[in-house]
């Protein structure tokens, strides 16, 4: 006999568990909470993914989720189309917005390049960002990657591509140092190295 | 302008949100996986849940979740049906079965009385305990509630209830104490005055 008490249940408790970070037993929690809603809600709650999945869009500019085949950050004439940040995925996207410190477009490559994971330059959407630069009107794109071996791979990767190609265009990246509110003794060494050596001018 | 880049990712993520102990941002986390499987998997997924909740069936002995009327416990003729172990829910029948210590069978009451939230007898399997004793070929009841104070109430509510029946049979309880491999510094002060008061002859 399984260790479930039915087989309907141990499928629902599988499936659950296929979800990053969740557990067996997470997941059975999961799973009788579910079972305790009304047939109404449970219907709501799976319709919900298979819906999403049938029917998301992708912007064609700049490859972030969206409802429309244009995002409607990408649609706004209230944005600066001239600067294009450029970032790893859909939650980058939202982070930023949440900023209220940007007002220009992005470009979601859709994951970052990591020769350990098989991810390479031809996976995510970096041939789609050379030709939306190359049709003109760009002036800048931001870097918003992370800051690990596999972002700065990625970064000097597209840098590389705009050169190649001759495009001469502002390439900024956002910038790396110590963050807001940390303490001095608590950073780690290798932050803390480079934010004295790219040190800014004091206005004081 | 929401959030969500996408109407229907933010449905998918209130939904997601909607379990317990799942935040919003570990919900988009999640959303954000099950859109990088395949249709057939987020398919496989959502059907999990709205096939249990059709499907489900309560033992109408044990009133555990099953596939079948009686479940395999209940239906054993290997097990021994004159004990029964009261427990709150699904989870607590899987743990005792996983410690291979007992042979009888279950009742889950599927809550225990609790006027904080409303809970009281009727809301729970009491009744169709008493019935499944009043048949007989009942010998024990074993009581493996939460050491709470609702686990208590829901004991002392049941005790009484077979004794206005006058229902004569051994009613037990699972025993309290020290737990296995603990130190006493660190056991909790009721747990251990209680495990002095009601200590057991040592078998040396």
């Amino acid at each position: 006999m399984s260790e479930y008490p039915s087989i309907l249940l141990e499928q629902a408790v599988n499936q659950m568990a296929s979800l990053p970070g969740v557990g067996r037993r997470t997941a059975l929690r999961l799973v009788l909470h579910l079972l305790r809603q009304s047939d109404q809600e449970v219907e709501a709650f799976s319709n919900a993914f298979t819906r999403l999945k049938k029917e998301v869009i992708y912007c064609r500019e700049c490859h972030n989720i969206s409802d429309t085949e244009i995002c409607p950050i990408c649609g706004s004439a209230r944005r600066d189309h001239s600067i294009i940040c450029v970032v790893e995925n859909v939650q980058d996207v939202m982070s930023i917005e949440n900023t209220g410190q940007y007002n220009g477009v992005y470009h979601v490559l859709g994951g970052i390049i990591s020769p350990m994971e098989g991810i390479g330059p031809k996976d995510i959407e970096i041939d789609s960002l050379l030709e939306r630069i190359s049709k003109g009107g760009v002036d800048e794109i931001i870097l918003a990657l992370p800051t690990t071996m596999e972002g700065d791979t990625t970064n000097f990767y597209i840098y590389r591509r705009l050169q190649n190609a001759g495009i001469d265009i502002k390439i900024s990246q956002i910038a790396r140092g110590v963050a807001v509110g940390n303490q001095i003794e608590y950073t780690d060494e290798i932050t803390l190295g480079r934010s004295i050596v790219n040190r800014t001018d004091f206005k004081g």
